[in-house]
């Protein structure tokens, strides 16, 4: 029977693979049942982040060297650029064993490499089919039946260069955007949508491309996608809750409306054992295994009603400026700040709110 | 008897008096008795921050139309740049008017202009003295005897440019930094040890000029110094209580111990009437006339043995990223984003924390 | 008869009146004669640049007090953000004075204000007649009548922010782009073509909202376009020769292929009296009053054949980079650095390059 | 007899290894002869750049494949962040082969792995002498005795990290400065002087702690030094001419007063074969193999008595300033982008200005 684990690992900088080599080499993780390995990277998350692939390259090698190069291919590795403000860059490690753990619904795993997405099809159609098609695929891998049960939907997918403009331009087809900062906002939205038509939160035949990065009224209250200009195909997980799988790790999920709606989270927290009026205090902090958010500046320019100049800065890329205040909020809540806070939120939660999933020991 | 009114304006700009004109017009803010005025405005918050400038210009033009240029010029025009996450721009007003309030003791206010500072003396014990003396000078206007009765002092402190630093050369002294943006943090330093020395917090013989922008045991819970390129001088401004003042508002103080420290903060508010296990509901934001904190990046680079990354990053100032985090942590806990964080917080609260006080309306 | 002066005057800020004040009292310059008034200034020339709307500010106080605000009000000010590189901020004064000059042709000036521009109109035809009308207007006041006799038309042109097209919205219009930042690129092109229609360089049936900032085979080679959020309508500044203006003053103009295109303007140069094989040197140095110049990340993404990365920086703007960088071209070729180069030349130039004024003293 | 060959690569991103593998497939490289790679990267050139890094990585396993892990370790690896303006990213190799080419004096190429520098010695003596150790070491190499034979000195030096100076301080031992930006300048300033001592530009009885980065009245003419998170060593290749080497490439070197000043430039063009009047031609430009520049904001905030903002910039660091306006400026002599132009000119050249090397094919 399938137990999940999630180790979570400090990171002294995009190449560090010491504590991951420390954990394999004291065998708290067996390197080949890694699925997935989440990370923040310090680099600023917007198109020229080089910390995402640098971190995939070092941690693929270390791997490598201890399951082969091909094993090492096979896990996800969806890199978030991005630790503004205080947030602590870190590696959240998947992984599977077989045992017999605590009696579940216990968190379940379950992780797809689509094929490479044609330029042309980002943030159209294209992208939403192969996403939701890919969530199927992982659900299934994953022993999760009913679409109530996924919880998180994880999904690493490409942008636009200069370089792959011209290249598709060349083939005489277009691209849905030239602006190489504004493709990861549509590749994050068509990737959202995907998760939404495969967890019937959107109905397919709502989506089209004109809708996509467009109407904010679609979304889906579990994906979470993150755009990198060091891959050009896309990584899905799907995390959610299974009879099938054992052990001491659950999983819940909530829906911030804006970017300082903490309170549903806190509901999430007290649901999965860890109830506090305040901040959580360390011996709750300690069951937080991991906390995963979107955050996106409001596209109204306003939170509650209030002016905010994130939109119209023209030195930070708002996703940064939303990742800093956000991690802050959040951090308030549960006390530390080796959270993943992840920008851009396009069809992910309402508009200027975004899904959070909190996984915890019990 | 004098009653202090504080009001909170929105800007859409820098430049932006229109709500301000709206206020006198409808009478809700008599111009002459206004004493100070707060801004959090949209630039870096660094050395090349024209938001600031800019909007003393605009609000002084402003007043000057109502009270005359040279009245205009003894308001207190306190600017803090910076509106970093979801902060938004707005204008806090202090008003003193005479009348018979809600009996005190209630918020006090003092406010004294300094001499210009010769840039020599920056960041030494010649900034530090010169600032206790005006604390001191505006206690004894805000009628307030004991230092325990002062919750929050503002000051407005200069920097040194490059052109600042070669006039001085030229004149054959020395400046205690030639890098500009280090200027701003040991103005703000040698300012705050002047408050602390002045409210008794720190012996007078503990500071020397190694100490300032050094030694960090040494703070003060109240003080809170924003520099900024466009005045050489010094606006302070004193927030207590005294029982010499009457009206609705009053005020208390929080010291944070670090950027996520939420919890004395949330007991602040509970002491002046807004207590909350959450975030603080409609009603109670309604009483919360103004949020006043400090932020930095902790300087040993950790928060709560978490590595962040702030300081080590060149393309944004870690006073940006800590005002975003830290506005997103006071935002969760208060529910709105129209309040004042303001950067550099040395000697001001422990390294890594700072000061927070309340205003609210009973 | 009138003769045109130019003067080019140190800013140590973007409030910084003081040259402007001295000259003005050295009888070096008349403030009744100003017709416009350029400014580079130091802010980062994008969306949130406020130090061109200060120096605005503080320019037409310190004119006012000579000559009202009504007739300062007259002025055209354009400002035009970002100094990157050692471009160094400064004001460039043009007066019109009565008197008997050297015999013309000679430099010969023409100002216009326009009407504000509706936001649904900004980067739509009908910014495109706006001004190309208002272009007319001031060839007619330069006593301008050949087209082939105006070298360099100086825009300054407004920009969306969020609040705009939210205001634009409300009344059930569209705007041509949500993207503030992106509303500049637009503004500045739609003006630039109403120049060319102006100028006869691109016939008027040729363009259509569709072809605006995007068919840029379509461009003039004497406009120059800078957007701010100072303004929401025009000013138009047209500078030429006529025979009706007399004095030492004269100008012409060159368009660089490309950012490092500098043999065009060598060559100008040289036709106005200022020929070298190298760098000016000092003597002629002197002679040159001004030197205006467009500048702009090439949108393929390569120089000459070899990629550049500025069309894929999230941290800093491509117009930030490719002022830097052909301010420096520039600088080595006439080896000083108080020179304009402003950037975003859509429609200004071929594209990747722009046009270049030069005016000198003969 | 050895040979220099040197191949300039185009490079598509920090991991593109491809235009090497190439030519080590098409035989033009031979892998085994390879003693260093110079790259531009495209990061920001300051302490968090991992495009270096990642570079290094990449181009180390890449060269593994061919000669060996071992092997692939002793090559000089020397990313130099920050491609700003239209500089394009690409990586410079120097190989050595035998045989006998047309006789020299020719390109002589020395390399030298120092060990790795304590945190404590950065920006210091110990750091000048261990760099000036390595300089003759690698003279003697490259079969150069006379110091006036060498043109060009490349280091790759070391920087402080808050995680460097916390383990420094927990041994007990203070570091040269804190800050993390600045410990950048200082390691490049002490490299710097390491060389100047070498070659017997400044005596060794003149250099002090307090002398590195403070007296920039010593200088090295010659010396390039780029500091980098991603070693904790120094990497120091000469390159000089010497009549043991033969071949087709050769060398010489220029000293640019200023950010502007290329006539020295166009002069040591002109001395190893290619004159030019104004920019060289297309013919030319194809025999310039590499052009090798340092960069940096002139500290007095002056360029040619006019104030340049470069170092009140608190958004854009000034060494991506002085990148930008230099290659832009070199650009516009020698016709193309391709350039390596390297931040950060402390003791190197005068203040303001800095070395250039021009490296040819005859």
């Amino acid at each position: 029977m399938p137990i999940a684990r999630v180790h979570r690992l400090a990171a002294s900088g995009p190449d560090d693979a010491s504590g991951l080599e420390a954990a394999i080499q004291a065998g708290a993780i067996d390197p080949g049942g890694i699925l997935a390995i989440f990370g923040k990277t310090e680099g600023n998350g917007c198109v020229n982040d080089f910390s995402r692939g640098f971190a995939t390259q070092s941690l693929s090698l270390a791997l490598a060297r201890h399951i082969g190069p091909e094993r090492a291919a096979e896990v996800c590795y969806v890199m978030s650029g991005g630790t503004e403000g205080a947030m602590s860059p870190h590696w959240t490690v998947f992984e599977r064993v077989e045992g017999d753990g605590l009696a579940g619904p216990a968190l379940a795993i379950g992780r797809v490499h689509t094929a490479a997405l044609p330029a042309e099809a980002l943030g159209r159609l294209g992208q939403v089919d192969q996403v939701a098609e890919a969530v199927r695929a992982a659900m299934r891998q994953a022993a999760i039946e009913d679409p109530e049960d996924v919880h998180f939907v994880q999904i690493k997918c490409p942008l636009l260069t200069n370089r792959r403009i011209g290249e598709a331009e060349a083939r005489g087809v277009t691209v849905a955007v030239r602006d190489t900062l504004k493709s990861m906002g549509l590749s994050r939205g068509a990737s959202s949508l995907g998760v939404a038509v495969a967890l019937g939160e959107v109905p397919r035949s709502a989506v089209s491309d004109v809708v996509i990065g467009r109407d904010f009224s679609l979304w889906s209250a579990r994906a979470s996608a993150s755009a990198g200009v060091e891959l050009s195909h896309h990584e899905v997980v799907v995390l959610g809750r299974s009879a099938a799988w054992s052990g001491l790790i659950t999983i819940d999920h909530a829906v911030m409306a804006d970017a300082i709606d903490i309170e549903p989270v806190r509901a999430a927290l007290a649901r999965v054992g860890l109830p506090a009026d305040g901040q959580l205090d360390p011996r709750q902090r300690s069951h937080l295994v991991a906390l995963l958010a979107k955050a996106e500046a409001s596209p109204d320019g306003e939170l509650r009603g209030e002016r905010h100049t994130m939109l119209d800065d023209s030195d930070i890329s708002s996703t940064r400026h939303a990742r800093a205040y956000v991690a802050g909020a959040l951090g308030g809540l549960v006390g530390r700040s080796m959270i993943y806070v992840s920008g851009g939120a396009e069809h992910q939660g309402p508009p200027g709110g975004g899904p959070v999933a909190v996984i915890v020991e019990r």
